[in-house]
């Protein structure tokens, strides 16, 4: 974020000190790039996604959702190697320097980035059409990431959460449903406010053997960590553990397809031996995130969904950002 | 970059695997992260810069010269902390993905990456207007970096290159100047390709007290070094250096003003002890880079501008990005 004048300024007055307080940042914000301290014996883990007005986020969304979600889909993604947060990095391109767009959009990154450890250390703003990119990295020991391609024929599928809420959440803000009942709020603020799986992604190393989050839709997610671990999966699409909140709004049926081929649930998938799924929810207790098997994977190699008896093969690609929007 | 069909297998073939092949890089693109392993004993040196159509560059820019100056803004962030560049990742927002456009922008990429020993690592493709983030990281010694805030008043204000030719070269494509006599030629590749002086900041690690690069103009760039430092700065109007196809281009008056004023140069200004002007130069000879000294840092604050003994405020905030576009 660079030192200037007026709106540049005014830009810099709400990202200066954003975030946790953290001894391993030697230089944050305001010189030409952040000074950083890695600890030793660790691996770097960094991501960087992007949110594209219209196309990630409906032109309507809150300033303070948008910077929670951009956070949050990249916390995910580290969540999902089973590494700990540290350091963000924020490009911020919008049409114009709104003070109230500002100061509602640095609350909803801040209050997450506080939760997650997670100190706000440079970035830039520009101006653009409204595109939110977001670096972030993290930590974790040499040897301990959580890989996709660590899955073996034979492994439980689990996920963590309810899949699907955040797609009916979109749902339901797309048909501008008002807001009002309970189980409306509830799943539009799955969709707004999306809590990354870090601290499950921490305490499953070393119990799930490849770990994906579900970013794309879980049907197309678990194709993804199937292809990287050179197998196939099988999901019991009677097993999705779907919330109630789901259930009442949209039915089992819709429910069910909005668990498999919504986006934006940042759960996390993972395989584990057949022996341990008791370890993986142990695990997870603490954290107060339930983990649910449903399926495994298996030899025959593409996605196949198991419902009523009957095996249907999934081909749709998952969410993919680019043929949308 | 994520995996998919379609248009995103396109970019995923185009950026795999570009640039430099490092050791270092435990996973790079295909997973939900990137895995790096940082060097013992140094400092990690992070970047992240947007370039948007229209802003940082004209709508006709090729394809190459926007994959390399997306990569050679965040280079010479880190060369104006005297870091070594590793690794970098790849936010990519454009209308379409068209395969003619996406093999120009990673030729450019790569090549300027290759050049640095730089790998690509990881990032995110997206629909949406032509935006393109670049996040990079690098290394330095433990407390070695150069930081703005080093100056003190009395040192020597000092330049790598010939400033003001890549504003020249903006100027002229901004006239839709035809291209032809060699001088236009020279000056329009200095804006389209710049180079950041990656090696000459980490030879200037110990001589250098302040460092900034020059991406907003010499003169606004000299107040941040100065502001940062504590002090004010005088610069010789008089003893720019000049390129002879800026000059000839431009002739002196206007030349000067470029140099001062212009953006995008990404040389480096910096500060040494008075003595240490020759220690400078020949660190900088191995690199093949000049450097001339163009004024001081003195006690009173500002940019103070000396031009035939008369002296003069500068009080532009050099170019700022959202004024602009």
């Amino acid at each position: 974020v660079p030192a200037g004048s007026g709106e540049f300024a005014l830009i810099e007055r709400h990202f200066r000190r954003l975030g946790a307080q953290r001894r391993d940042v030697s230089l944050g914000v305001g010189d030409d790039a952040a000074l950083l301290a890695p600890p030793a014996g660790m691996q770097l883990v960094a991501a960087l996604d992007t949110l594209v007005e219209g196309v990630h986020f409906p032109r309507s969304a809150a300033a303070a959702s948008i910077g929670h979600r951009a956070l949050a889909v990249n916390l995910s993604d580290l969540a999902a190697m089973g590494a700990q947060p540290a350091w963000a990095m924020l490009a911020l391109t919008m049409p114009s320097a709104d003070d109230a767009w500002l100061a509602e959009f640095a609350r909803g990154f801040e209050a997450l980035a506080c939760a997650h450890d997670v100190a706000l250390v440079g970035g830039d703003t520009t101006r653009g059409p409204l595109t939110v990119s977001v670096q972030v990295m993290g930590f974790v020991p040499v040897g301990a990431a959580l890989l996709r391609s660590g899955g073996k024929p034979g492994e439980l599928l689990c996920v963590t959460g309810t899949p699907g809420d955040a797609a009916g959440g979109l749902a339901l803000e797309d048909a501008r449903a008002r807001a009002g009942d309970p189980a409306s709020e509830y799943l539009q603020q799955r969709f707004r406010y999306p809590a990354p799986r870090c601290q499950a992604g921490v305490r499953l190393r070393g119990i799930a053997s490849a770990c994906i989050d579900i970013s794309d839709g879980l049907a197309g997610d678990a194709g993804k960590l199937a292809a990287a671990s050179g197998c196939g999966v099988r999901i019991a699409v009677e097993e999705l553990p779907l919330s109630p909140a789901l259930l009442a709004t949209f039915g089992e049926d819709r429910a069910r397809q909005l668990a498999l081929e919504g986006g934006d649930d940042y759960e996390l998938l993972f395989s584990i031996a057949p022996g341990r799924l008791g370890d993986a929810q142990r695990a997870l207790s603490p954290s107060g995130i339930e983990c649910h098997r449903i399926g495994e994977l298996c030899e025959s190699a593409g996605v196949h969904l198991v419902h009523g008896g009957v095996v249907t093969q999934f081909s749709a690609q998952g969410y993919d950002h680019f043929a949308t929007g």
